[in-house]
């Protein structure tokens, strides 16, 4: 049966100089190849578009390889089991895998996470319940380590996982502070999403902003977005505060913002403050927090955790999700869908 | 009895532009006041002096407030009790105390520490077993957290801190490289206290000689200098590093050789590698380590651990032995001998 359908792809053309374009990739067609035993067939329903991608755009040393040409881009999907040689699933599944940007993919039966639609929305899992959740949830717990009472700050507050730690801290107790482009998106993270102020990092006393919005200074930075906007909440943190790096989207694109003093000054106050910097991927964690996933779909079903995604529909708007993601014109998780379930 | 003493101090005479000079001093004799109850009066035999002072000279935010004008410039010293208003001291005995670079000075009982010569050399109270053998010690143990057969580089390795770092590292089964100015110093750190490797900052192929020194990378890195040796040292971490910043002395007087993209190269870094970075002072680990002054004699009677002191003699020695210090002309800890016990 599967021998008869073509899988579309979308495939890395050329490293970008600069931002991603359209010429950074192309689309193909290929067959689907035979199952062997153990794997299961299935095709993408949704995709999730990521930043950490643009790393991997690179040629050079990151935690995650380079792209090769001709490679198809990496992602995680939800997914329909089509045929299935593997005696955990059947056709009709789904399932939450590393499905790529394409329509079909097979995989391991053991690479595949079941998704139980009883629980949460399917498009859960490529959000709060997925790896986007999770970089939240167990970023800010382990790496962040945040305590009732206390200050958190969060850089790329509109964007898939900072939404996401803003809520988590405040199921903890503490005072959350956003920081994102445009005094549209800080509204919204501040009125939908629960955050106690949101800073624009574009208004011309943003720094002045986040002095106000952080009277008692800051205990936990859980950066997205590196550049000057660290640099401005470093000026900020308390004596023994925990700094998260999870991501640098400022510098994705090879822009320099950073001065001559800066990282002079930066090692400065780790010691003058006696700061901890730790700089972690999401599986890093996985084994500090079996509890995730139930604990996260409670909050979701309590509604003490909102998720909000920038939907795009259709395969041929993989690449514009991206692109949009990418200009932090998106708000929350972008994700693109490419199929109905059947 | 006391009121007939009088007591020399060295007291802050202007903030050094640079690097600090005999004029950034002055000398002054004043009388010894009277003791109040609980209190002893102590006369210094030995007294220490430390790079953070210079950190005192400026006048901005640091984790030890600027020194004012007229202060008398603090350090530990090795006292003897000249007189005594509380019972847990009898005149004659020995004390670890703030002592400060004067003649006599007057503290509470309870702020001194009892110097047992049963257990050590008294001198070792400056060395290894006081502040200087804690921040090795704490630092590297709390901070640091090496593991057996990991990788620990620690800069200025031929200071006071530096060369119990690297000991204390042996004795937790650690490869220790070290890095020193000039190769006469570097020689002495392998030969006499069983580093493994020490390299030379100032040789034109630093790096190199650094990266032939770490075959498998460096798990821990206890930095005392920042500016290029840590950036040097920063390229060769292992995922999952772990940096002790304990001293920045290559900013001490205030020089920047930071480059526009280091901040964001370290960052970068931070990220990829997965670092835990964390800046502390010897105050933070305390309560940490209360077996320390039992296991550190422990070594220095067995032999595990060595110290060694670069001695001056009389109170007029005490600036030229800072500054000294801070030109990094010392090998070892620097303390000033001003007086013989009675």
């Amino acid at each position: 049966m599967t021998s008869n359908l073509l899988n579309r792809q979308v495939a890395f053309a050329a490293r970008p100089d600069g931002e991603p374009t359209a010429e950074t990739f192309f689309i193909r067609e290929v067959p689907v190849t035979a199952l062997e035993s153990g794997q299961i067939l299935c095709r993408n329903l949704m995709v999730s578009v990521d930043p950490y991608l643009r790393l991997k755009m690179y040629d050079r040393e990151s935690y995650t390889p380079p792209l090769e040409f001709g490679e198809t881009i990496p992602g995680r999907s939800v997914a329909q089991v089509v045929e299935s040689a593997a005696p955990e699933f059947k056709a009709g599944d789904l399932v939450a895998i590393q499905g790529g940007w394409q329509e079909y993919e097979i995989v391991k039966a053991r690479h595949a996470e079941r998704v139980d639609p009883a629980l949460a929305n399917p498009v859960s899992w490529l959000g709060a319940l997925g790896m986007t959740g999770f970089t939240a949830y167990g970023g800010l717990l382990s790496v962040g380590q945040p305590k009732e009472g206390e200050t958190v700050v969060v850089s790329a507050a509109a964007g898939a996982v900072g939404l996401l730690v803003g809520q988590v801290a405040r199921q903890v107790g503490c005072r959350v502070v956003g920081i994102a482009g445009g005094s549209e998106k800080c509204a919204r993270v501040v009125s939908e999403f629960g955050f106690d102020a949101c800073v624009d990092y574009r208004a011309a006393d943003f720094e002045q902003q986040l002095t106000e919005a952080t009277p008692e200074g800051v205990d936990v930075y859980f950066d997205n977005v590196g550049g000057e906007i660290a640099a401005a909440v470093t000026r900020r943190l308390n004596t023994f505060a925990r700094v998260a790096i999870c991501g640098l989207i400022s510098q994705y694109n090879g822009q320099s913002d950073s001065d001559p003093k800066a990282m002079e000054e930066y090692l400065r106050w780790i010691l003058v403050r006696r700061l901890t910097i730790r700089g972690f991927i999401v599986y890093d964690l996985h084994k500090n927090h079996p509890e995730f996933t139930e604990v996260m779909s409670g909050w979701l079903r309590e509604g003490k955790v909102r998720e909000v995604f920038q939907r795009y529909d259709g395969f041929e708007q993989i690449v514009p999700a991206f692109l949009g993601m990418l200009s932090g014109k998106n708000f929350g998780k972008s994700i693109v869908r490419i199929a109905e379930p059947s």
